[in-house]
């Protein structure tokens, strides 16, 4: 889907984006823009789904009739960027102090300890919705908090102290790559 | 979920695996492998799905109502080994002759190229289950075949001579790394 589409799919969706998708919808748009212009190739991966029942119509395609949300085992993006393996979770919160460790799951974790384990780059974003603040905070800065704290939640202070600041934009929407070209590879 | 579950939930799914699913099947016992032997993180993405009803019940979790099948716009596979980007397909066909390429959608064969661009290592990986042999063939290859040919089909012999045979086994079931150190790590 071309950035124009989307765009106007992302207007026909502000309902959604104070639901909470506002994020989600900003990282595609940013997504699509670094695709259409030959900058990296990074999608967030579909909604795992545990399907039950399918009726099949000979007029039409498959309906899934009864399926439910699954755990995801790993994060929602990852891709390809200046022939490096990207991976990332993002999540919007609303409170304004910090940012609770359990919007992350444990496989999640799992998954970014083993993606930094084999040489991959990741990280989080988080976006306080409320001070409409985005940062990026890297894996293994995490995983640091994670190992040497007993922390439940990271606080606001340490986003600005060790994370990256994301300014909103037009176009790309989150320019997440100018920060992973700085702090990864020294763009 | 590990492999020896992984084996047990195979040995349950034999019927499925007479469907088209064994090729599938294999893919996730030898994925599922390399992770639990910090080999390789890789992952098949969950199918694409349209929801467009989804019921809550305050005693349970959303049940989704009704869905739709969509069209995937990237590979099933990708994941990370030795710091390398790695991005397939799999698939599996019945006829004896040659694999057609309509099997691989438009956005498929795109998103192949784009991986190829950015640094990524691709290729696909297909099963011809009557002959019982299964080849991996590298996405440099498969684009030089649609580029240059107007085949609509590649034929058996061009895997055979292009493409490199993987070994069924035991565990892991469908060493496809070992391929990939070979032909890309020099290993």
């Amino acid at each position: 889907m071309k950035y124009t589409n989307l765009i106007k799919n992302h207007t026909a969706t502000i309902n959604y984006a104070n639901r909470g998708m506002e994020l989600e919808n900003d990282l595609n748009l940013t997504n699509t823009y670094y695709l259409d212009n030959d900058i990296a190739v990074i999608y967030k991966k579909p909604t795992p789904i545990k399907i039950v029942r399918v009726d099949f119509d000979y007029k039409k395609s498959a309906t899934i009739r009864e399926a439910y949300f699954k755990m995801p085992s790993t994060t929602d993006y990852n891709g390809l960027y200046k022939g490096k393996y990207i991976d990332f979770e993002a999540k919007e919160i609303k409170g304004r102090k910090s940012f609770p460790l359990a919007n992350i799951n444990n496989h999640q974790i799992k998954h970014i300890r083993n993606i930094l384990k084999h040489g991959g780059i990741a990280f989080i974003i988080v976006k306080f919705s409320l001070l409409n603040k985005i940062f990026l905070l890297k894996g293994e800065d995490l995983i640091t908090i994670i190992d040497t704290s007993k922390l439940k939640s990271i606080p606001l202070s340490t986003f600005e102290s060790k994370g990256y600041l994301i300014k909103e934009a037009y176009m790309p929407r989150l320019d997440y790559i100018k920060i992973i070209d700085r702090i990864y590879l020294g763009g």
